[in-house]
């Protein structure tokens, strides 16, 4: 923790001003804290928000205009929704949605200025690929690009796998693809038969697409290394299982 | 089944005329239904056994002296001593000896000859690499070959993901490399504290050294190619850690 805080304080300025009573390491043990608690699935843990707030500090270091006050707060809660979602077997809770109402709590209770909760929320509910709208500011962006990037790469495979492993899952299922994506996947890109899928089938249908649907140009640098290891990785495994 | 068999059928001889009673194909499939009822553990099951079966086949095209009698049982049998392996906590309990001992009592039963029996258990014994004893046959090395195989490359990195998925794992640890082979490691390369442990350890302590260890030229060839992807994906990783 004291890390990342080191990290931030060299590269982001958070307005301590803004937040009463509290100093601005203060502010962000607090939040990290809060994060930390919030979550419980290993594929959505707290090393899971250490990488994406790496990743997304880096983006933004392309970007002078960036602004912190909202980027840092969006990029720590982004998944605090997680759990709600992960308990509801209906699949309707959303925790993009469900994290920015968590988030304005939190933010609410930190006297935190009102127009940057709602750039914050707005950047947590667009974080997620699934939901209808796009991000709509520079920090949202950041933020969806950050998270997508922790997707893909060695660590989304590596995601993946262990996950895999967690559901009890097969290594690899030779599947006809066109017959399982009318089967297996609903509307909103769900699967609905973890029995039936597997970590090759996983990038087949979604790993693979995530580069193109990146924002921000040095986001999309950064995928593109990512896709062409995926890509190499799983051609690998195809010839070693004799696909 | 089928599809193996079909494999096998193509590629190998088993001696019907040995086995009393059954045909060549019942023998077969008999032995594939005790593999399949003896696995439990996922990174074990029957499909590393499938696995094996064909690496094993690749290998042994090579070598038109090896001994199909001796190599298929040895390939199919090799791991159903696992399960008892895995349930002895004090980690005594070693599956290639439980293996040979369980092989030979199936073997009996079917009436295979006693020195096809003697050389089956001779390369159950030796396929693992941390036995003293090493394989001394050719169909002893092919196995041996054809299972360490197994546990490198794209299939490799995913076994081990998925492992660290099922013990709750961490993705990725970052340790120094000496403390932690003083600390972690028994003498017999048994890791003592799972929860100290992370694949990228894994690599490091063991994955980069199964290549050095294969026997034949042809499973050598193999592992070359497994081991270049390993080296990407580790190093792949390490450098998305930010490491």
């Amino acid at each position: 923790m004291n890390q990342t805080t080191a990290i931030q304080r060299k590269t982001a300025q958070l307005p301590a001003a803004e937040i009463k009573g509290i100093t601005e390491q203060q502010y962000e043990d607090l939040l990290w804290m809060m994060v930390e608690e919030a979550l419980s699935c290993s594929a959505h843990d707290i090393d899971h928000v250490r990488r994406v707030y790496k990743l997304a500090l880096q983006i933004a270091g392309n970007y002078p205009e960036v602004n912190y006050e909202v980027l840092i707060p969006a990029v720590l809660l982004h998944d605090i929704g997680r759990r709600e979602e992960d308990l509801d077997l209906t699949g309707r809770t959303d925790h993009a949605i469900v994290g920015a109402a968590k988030a304005r709590a939190i933010l609410e209770h930190m006297e935190i200025r009102e127009d940057v909760i709602c750039e914050i929320q707005k950047a947590i509910v667009t974080h997620r690929y699934r939901s209808g709208q796009g991000p709509a500011s520079l920090e949202a962006a950041i933020l969806y690009d950050a998270d997508k990037l922790d997707a893909i790469g060695a660590v989304g495979i590596a995601r993946t796998f262990m996950m895999a492993g967690q559901e009890g899952a097969r290594l690899y299922r030779k599947v006809d693809l066109d017959t399982y994506t009318a089967e297996n996947l609903t509307e909103n890109g769900r699967i609905q038969n973890q029995e039936d899928h597997a970590p090759n089938v996983e990038y087949m249908v979604k790993l693979k697409y995530i580069p193109d649907r990146l924002i921000t140009e040095a986001g999309r640098a950064l995928a593109r290394e990512r896709a062409s290891l995926m890509k190499d990785f799983f051609d690998a495994l195809d010839r070693e299982m004799g696909e």
